[in-house]
């Protein structure tokens, strides 16, 4: 069987979370499976010495106005948050510590923060919104808060973030398909393509 | 009569070099014209502080693999040329040179130098490719070559540049269509379905 498709992503990227809508029905349709894997632009930042798209000049107008246009051509709703972007710290530590224990409820999470964040403009930088989201996800939510004031939670996001950097992932969305990169989620028909054919 | 669209390019720019390979076709398809605007992406980064892709960690290696597989899956040729990025005024004050005098051959001669930089690895920032790619396309070149010498292109080419930025261009390719800008060759769905609903 062949090796799940990896999928990182920030829990503060548009674009990871249109990507989040598409990834795994994409990977389905080819018999394949997805493994999500958030981590934090910030982290990747410091080592690129990027910025936030918003805070750059010109591309920042240009990207919020392509952040709704590319929403609605892919049939999702996206209405940009006022706080945008944020810290996704703690729903990152949320997702793999959940991720641990079921890992079809982490993605069931995921998906949720993203919608809470892009649909409803909830922010999900606080620690109590992440615990409601993960708890409507069967999370017990004294264990999470727990873990997520501990060390164990903070170094496995960390090493997340290191193995991203050494694979090469730069941005969010970032898709990993048996070794090949693809950034971003115009990359989608190069993914399907690369499905389809086996490489190209 | 609708107006016609703008495509803002620089020479250097392989994503520029695919949407050219395009652009005239899609638009076409939608009853529209093209108008092509070669600019500088060195002028745009003195604004935004942006740097050239290949100098940029991670990116810059991704985006290497992404041109030569983005060419591929557009059916294009591309060989990335050993000297990249280059300087390419020469180029783009000979095609409004040639454009004052004959937009089809101004385009022809664009296209050509894409082609020739990115396909035969000729390096089209020396004024003496420029020259032949120019004459090869009818132009006068001592005419040319004396245009080149002198301020007027100069100036227009600034103006060109000044413009663009004015506008909001900050990449290669940038396509407006009735004022809706789209960056880079991957928005080319964007666009398509732009042309053909009116809008989204």
């Amino acid at each position: 069987m062949a090796e799940p498709i990896d999928f990182y992503f920030d829990f503060s990227s548009p674009y990871g979370y249109f990507m989040a809508e598409k990834i795994d029905v994409l990977a389905a349709a080819h018999g394949r499976s997805v493994r999500w894997r958030p981590f934090l632009l910030g982290a990747v930042y410091k080592v690129t010495g990027e910025v936030p798209l918003p805070s750059k000049p010109l591309k920042g107008d240009y990207s919020k106005r392509d952040f709704e246009r590319s929403a609605r051509f892919l049939g999702l709703r996206c209405r940009m948050p006022e706080a945008f972007p944020i810290g996704t710290q703690v729903a990152a530590r949320a997702f793999y510590w959940l991720d641990e224990r079921d890992p079809v409820a982490a993605r069931a999470f995921a998906l949720a923060a993203y919608r809470a964040y892009f649909g409803e403009g909830r922010d999900i930088s606080q620690e109590a919104a992440v615990l409601d989201l993960a708890a409507a996800h069967g999370a017990d939510r004294a264990g999470l808060a727990e873990a997520l004031a501990g060390e164990a939670i903070r170094n496995r996001l960390k090493d997340e973030c290191a193995q991203a950097i050494a694979r090469g992932v730069f941005g969010s969305p970032f898709v990993l398909v048996d070794g090949e990169p693809f950034w971003g989620v115009d990359r989608i028909p190069q993914i399907e393509r690369w499905l389809q054919t086996g490489g190209f």
